[in-house]
């Protein structure tokens, strides 16, 4: 609660290079124990907070910098870093450009029950990470009205156990939607709502645990959850006009992929692919799964429809509003062909994993007064304007750099030659951006050459510091030429 | 949308004896296809839906009686009932005393998705089972304001990616609500929010997948989420005092209890049980997992304080809303020995199985503004009166009758002499009554003598029914002891 003591308690000195450009930060000793292996952020986050709880990690310390304490305790250096980012949303840390991470003043005593609310989150730097939509934008006024009204307007029956299917009435609002806006063919009843991507594609895993043919660029989580389901990967090659669907191999039952904004690539499914993998599908008898994660957000011309639409016996259509609205509200769903729903119900079981009633029946109310359209028409202007703000000041720093997947999405990408990915990461990470690099999203069983990158999400900053943010990035990209490749 | 037609299209014409007194119903032959084992309801409602929409079912024919449909499909009649029931919710089925189920009219063309939402929902007749709160005492208005108010006063990072440990405000809300109405000792640290009790039980499972001491008497369900985590059960024998805890063997590693009282058998658990819990995890290194499901409704004296303020270091509390507010909500939260909290975020993962930030906010809210101790003050008012009116319409009808489980909580045990649960379900059946009998509590692997009853849960039905459905049941319990066991 007083001054700002450098190393405070319990055998920790050490320093920060967070926006310092030092990022070598030699003698950090800070001693965690982890509990667990497997989700390793978590327990690095819960031990943390555990240090500060106890004392251990007074008020005013400065954190040591990522690399160090990723070395010592054998993580990657993303989740030691999201693990500060998480404790600075949660007011545990505080950080600041120039003074690196800190330990709050005064959390220890705010985690005492009794205790008033802790200090106001803010953001830990230049938060660059793919797949997060601004929470800024949430639609505070809108969503309360809905919910207000949905509320109201709810049938006694909503308020009881419910049903793993859905609420009837947002399943009608989507069929609609769906249809509407994204080509989908669909009634209420072929509809299953779940608690976002994931959770639906652990479903679609625990039922179809055979081969599935996948993207050679995804997200890692996903082919995690594939794999803990005992799913046999088989890597598609995928270049500037997405997977390549017509070498799908004979064994496998499933495809999985991302033919509006190819993840994180960024290409679009070329037509005569969409077809392939259509035909794959009927000839095969396999099954299609489409993840439409940023369908909605097409900035030079009219969204491409649904690969659904062109078969749906055959193409499991999966949303969410992880990426259109907020992550927050864990909700997502399934367009299921007919003989899918009965055994994605019967996975999905009957008392978890479902989202919350009364989201459900707010989201039908803002799907039906229009509220939805509105929001993703207003985010669709927002982030081309990121996107352009981002495209123009990399043009004008970095001219002979390439960005792509720029077309669509909440992301784009630096495209980098051989060997130039690990030391921009360097870079980027010593000018306080967080950014990923395009080879940590390779499937770890692809063949063929690798590609390298930067993935830059341009969607969450705060509009304060987002042309900071692109500045800073821009500087990182110049150096890199600069120094040669 | 015409006239009543019995019949219908494809080979379907039967009688229901729903409320009819009938329940032989011969000749139904209703053909239907379930598409998978296991959540078999879920798989029957599927085939309904199916049947109504393809027109095989048409609109105003009479659904075979449960226990035609049951034995042609080898099912439970309490799956085929409660594929109904949640037909009727969904405006599928209509319900009506003297008229059976029927196909609503006009259902499978509401079912395009252009269409108006259909018939609004109906309880299907006189529903005992126990499980569920009272669905028309939400507070509407109270959580609207909550929920208005925290998304007003929401940081922005409450609209990002979120936490699975969840929101902070919500942790510290209930470490100060669980102290104060539960005796437990924590802090928000040692909270984790998850979406139910079964999903705090997976979790909990999952990291402790070996040997787990039971009860006797539980939720089926439960049963079955232990038994696919691979835990070898050993059942405690039950009696009016709760769990015999004195008698947990040696290799058993974790105990699931209800101390505050006993599900479905209504015993609270004794004192020198609860020390002999406490003694048992002290001396053994166990976990103690306490199920406080309905712990703030006790009629005649205060409530119980938890077991987990006995021994937090060596108690898992778990504790949701479905009992105190709605299941609707799908948010619960587990209290954990400081050592479980990183296992069990490292289980839970990343990215789902979590609440609704909005919905975590509201509760925090709801919790602060003392809205969930005065509706919690209400509904035990409410629910005592049923229980007070449950007891003296049994004690006028059937005065030989014991009825136990009465002082807490949201059901009541009828107890029957051996032989006479089968045909008290019969009776209850053909009289209009969903109800479950005791025996189907019973763990498969207990030992020792059988106990038999009727499970009563006297909060859900409307206040219009209740006092009809308690009649009815009184006359099925008095025919009973005339027809002598």
């Amino acid at each position: 609660m007083t001054s700002r003591g450098a190393g405070g308690g319990g055998g920790l000195g050490s320093e920060a290079g967070v926006g310092s450009g030092a990022g070598t930060g030699a003698g950090a000793d800070l001693h965690l124990e982890l509990r667990v292996e497997g989700a390793r952020r978590a327990a690095l986050a819960q031990a943390l907070r555990d240090a500060v709880r106890s004392g251990r990690l007074a008020g005013g310390t400065r954190l040591p910098p990522y690399r160090t304490l990723a070395a010592d305790l054998g993580l990657a250096r993303n989740a030691v870093a999201d693990a500060y980012a998480e404790l600075v949303a949660e007011g545990w840390f505080t950080a600041r450009q120039g003074s690196g991470t800190r330990v709050a003043e005064g959390v220890a005593a705010a985690a005492a029950p009794a205790a008033p609310a802790g200090p106001a989150p803010e953001r830990p730097r230049f938060d660059l990470l793919q797949g997060k939509p601004d929470p800024a934008s949430f639609p505070r006024g809108p969503w309360a009205a809905s919910a207000r009204r949905a509320l109201a307007a709810a049938p006694t029956e909503a308020f009881g156990p419910g049903d793993p299917h859905g609420r009837p009435e947002l399943r009608r609002a989507l069929a609609g939607y769906l249809s509407r806006a994204r080509g989908v063919r669909t009634g209420p009843e072929n509809i299953v709502i779940c608690s976002g991507f994931a959770n639906g594609l652990r479903l679609l895993a625990s039922i179809r645990p055979r081969d599935w043919a996948v993207e050679a660029y995804g997200l890692p989580f996903h082919h995690g959850i594939l794999e803990a389901a005992g799913v046999r990967p088989h890597p598609l090659p995928v270049d500037g006009d997405g997977a390549r669907t017509d070498e799908v191999p004979a064994r496998a039952r499933t495809l999985l992929l991302t033919p509006a904004h190819q993840f994180p690539t960024g290409g679009r499914l070329l037509p005569a692919r969409r077809a392939a993998a259509v035909e794959w599908a009927r000839t095969a008898g396999g099954l299609i799964v489409e993840d439409d994660y940023d369908g909605e957000f097409r900035y030079d011309r009219k969204p491409v429809g649904a690969v659904q639409g062109l078969a749906p016996d055959h193409v499991v259509y999966a949303g969410s509003l992880s990426k259109s609205l907020s992550p927050a509200l864990r909700l997502g769903w399934l367009v299921l062909p007919e003989d899918l729903v009965g055994p994605v119900l019967a996975a999905k079981g009957l008392r978890e994993s479902w989202a919350s009633a009364l989201d459900q029946l707010a989201l039908a109310d803002f799907i039906e007064c229009g509220g939805y359209d509105r929001h993703v028409r207003r985010m669709r202007r927002h982030y081309r304007d990121r996107r352009d703000q981002l495209v123009s000041v990399l043009a004008a720093r970095a001219p002979e750099v390439r960005v792509t997947g720029i077309s669509a999405g909440l992301h784009a990408v630096v495209e980098l030659p051989p060997g130039r990915e690990a030391p921009a990461l360097a870079a980027a990470e010593a000018a306080g951006l967080a950014l990923d690099g395009l080879s940590s999203y390779r499937h770890p069983a692809a063949s063929g050459p690798s590609r390298e990158g930067l993935v830059v999400g341009y969607a969450a900053p705060p509009n304060a510091v987002f042309g900071r943010a692109v500045g800073v990035l821009g500087e990182v990209v110049r150096g890199l030429e600069g120094g040669g490749g």
